[in-house]
């Protein structure tokens, strides 16, 4: 099974928008085990649309179209559906029952313009759209199945799990397949040399396929397989999962695919312990992250972004000397720093940043890209300093972030990977 | 000129990532005067590439194509370019500079699979890339003028604008017209009514083009016009722009496009101003967003995330009274975060949230969504509550940062936009 994706609209085009249906679409597809080769974009242009349809009937299985179907004058796809299949275009009884429906339930009258969203390809079947005004419709092209739903992305994703997937299960159903992905989280390399580590993946595993997705500066190896047999497919990607561990264990931080702040998170939330942060460079960055996590308030207790020295001093309780003598960038300031924000929330852990994002404020000793990052536990009080130069200012804090969350998160599990 | 965009990757037609590259290049090229008519997005399969790239030849005059010109296998563009354009594939001296240049720069080694990257097709122009390890190229299939760039944003966004279109002023210099780009940022509204309350803009001023960019919760309104006559186009520009701000001002925070907190730093440095920052459900990334503006330092001077109600006590010396008596989301309590902050930084302005982002902790009273927002000056402190429910946790906080940056920033203006 084939399947191409058809988004139209002069707002996808124009870059107005960012089409995120298609994505959405995509991603529903692919957990049916439908493979989707290629998506396209055209705009409202009644012969590109014809053109793409056209194209799209000689080549596809099945064809997910959305937009074009309101009640406004560019609104083409059901012309252009109907002159790519040579139909014309019909008064649809249950297309306009839809549309009456919808406008009696919110006791709203309906325009003229609205029957034009009941005329659709002779042949198809309508497919009623409850929470909107514009029917769907199934039709074929060629030897395509061709799904045409709404563009509003709340109407799109109604008609995909009423009655597109539905209908595509019960349309293939001999053809199906049993799809699973396994996600795998990695800090640390470059993606180039993530891939070169595990390019020899599929001459080991001929039926799983990779992917890599870098999410800076985290990357995600992504492992997935298709097939009629689910043991058999259960057990290879297995054994695929142990040999990217074998080659990349030392970076990965979470083999479930987790985010650095939910494994964070996870591991806080199993061990009841609490984390404090002092934050310089980060600029609030790793709360943030933290924070993005629901039920984070159960074992985040409290930040710290100290800029300026005064609020470390006053806050963190971070000497004067310090200061002085190492200056804000420096392992006895971070080390203060985490012990402060420790003594200060009560925390069980206490994690300090404080570094260089630039683009200012560099020096030959203390370069852009420079970073401290100290941790107090109940037990001790460390600190490191790493350099890490990326291009911006938001990349260097994002990375500082990650390699502070790291750090902590190596102190957590003794350097284990849960 | 008709221009394609294609963007390459399997990640895209898994659905695993929103294709936001093609809506950026779409949005430059339509500034840049050029007709976007068609998108593809095709995953990494050779053939695919080359079928796709065979028809772009015979149809288009430019096309932008993204991805697969890293270093690993499944990085297929310029193996398919050149099956596609019928050359070899040779070894650019060039690309190999540009490569190790950005090597040398980070103090990294070169990889055996980055030498790949150097290899382009037979008669390119080699696009040197100091942002990142893949350099792009130019070529030409057919009659079409065709950009390989990386699908890393910040590459992507790097080289279209220092390379991409720079290169295609060039080459349709004959073509060429001014073109004028107003941008006017809002918050406060949905993108439908904003479109609504300003869809008669292209009958009042028939040569200038409306584009709406949401970057949620900021609406940016782009006004472009393009045209042989300088005086003509930058006064229409200029009338349109009166035109938009007669109807939007009062939820228009930046006449010149800035972000929240480039504006709010911008207004702050002007005043000499400085700010301290009390975070309870927002998370840190009121700090986050201040502090990704280079330069923050000089008025960011602390912020404090207490999400713990002792952390609020402890360091803000929020009162247990109130703390007892009104709940953390209150307006008192947000008042004496304000004024906590404000007292314990030193700064001028002290600002404050208190809120629920959800998914958990809403209650009939104060349901997800409700933020109670405090600021502290030299002459007084007050608060206010709204509800602002959004989908998720991310978004809430999102919302909630901006509501409170847009308090601040009425209270630094006196309701005036500049």
């Amino acid at each position: 099974m084939k399947a191409v994706i058809l988004s139209t609209g002069d707002e996808i085009l124009t870059g107005a928008i960012v089409d995120s249906n298609a994505a959405y679409i995509a991603g529903k597809l692919v957990e049916a085990g439908v493979f989707v080769y290629r998506k396209y974009s055209v705009g409202d242009d009644l012969d590109e649309i014809i053109s793409v349809l056209t194209e799209i009937g000689t080549r596809s299985d099945i064809a997910i179209v959305t937009g074009g179907l309101g009640p406004t004058r560019d609104d083409l796809t059901a012309e252009a559906v109907a002159k790519a299949a040579s139909v014309p275009l019909i008064f649809s009884e249950e297309a306009d029952r839809s549309i009456k429906a919808y406008f009696r339930k919110r006791n709203r009258s309906e325009h003229i313009a609205d029957k034009k969203q009941a005329m659709l390809p002779d042949g198809s079947i309508c497919l009623p759209n409850p929470v909107g005004t514009a029917p769907g419709f199934i039709t074929k092209i060629g030897q395509c199945h061709l799904f045409c739903i709404p563009g509003v992305p709340s109407e799109m994703q109604y008609l995909m799990s009423h009655a597109v997937l539905p209908e595509i299960k019960k349309r293939f159903e001999d053809e199906k397949q049993v799809f699973r992905i396994k996600k795998i989280s990695l800090f640390g390399l470059p993606e180039s040399v993530v891939g070169e580590k595990i390019d020899e993946l599929s001459s080991h595993f001929p039926e799983v396929k990779l992917g890599l997705r870098a999410h800076f500066p985290m990357i995600q190896i992504r492992l997935y397989a298709a097939g009629k047999q689910d043991d058999r497919i259960r057990e290879q990607m297995e054994k695929a999962g142990e040999w990217v561990m074998e080659r990349l264990g030392q970076w990965i931080f979470s083999k479930a695919g987790l985010s650095m702040e939910e494994e964070i998170g996870r591991l806080l939330a199993r061990k009841k312990a609490t984390l404090g942060v002092a934050e310089s460079c980060t600029g609030g960055l790793i709360s943030h992250m933290l924070t993005n996590v629901p039920g984070s308030s159960s074992y985040f207790i409290f930040s710290a972004v100290a800029y300026s020295n005064q609020a470390k001093i006053q806050v963190l309780n971070v000497s004067t000397d310090s200061l002085d003598s190492y200056g804000a960038v420096s392992r006895q300031v971070v080390r203060e720093m985490a012990k402060g924000v420790r003594d200060v929330s009560g925390a069980t852990y206490g994690l300090a940043t404080s570094g260089i994002a630039g683009p200012d404020g560099g020096t030959p000793e203390k370069p852009t890209g420079t970073i401290c990052i100290g941790i107090a536990t109940p037990d001790k009080v460390y600190a490191k300093t790493l350099q890490l130069s990326f291009e911006d200012r938001i990349k260097n804090k994002t990375i500082f972030a990650m390699a502070a969350l790291e750090m902590l998160r190596r102190e957590i599990t003794g350097y284990a990977v849960s």
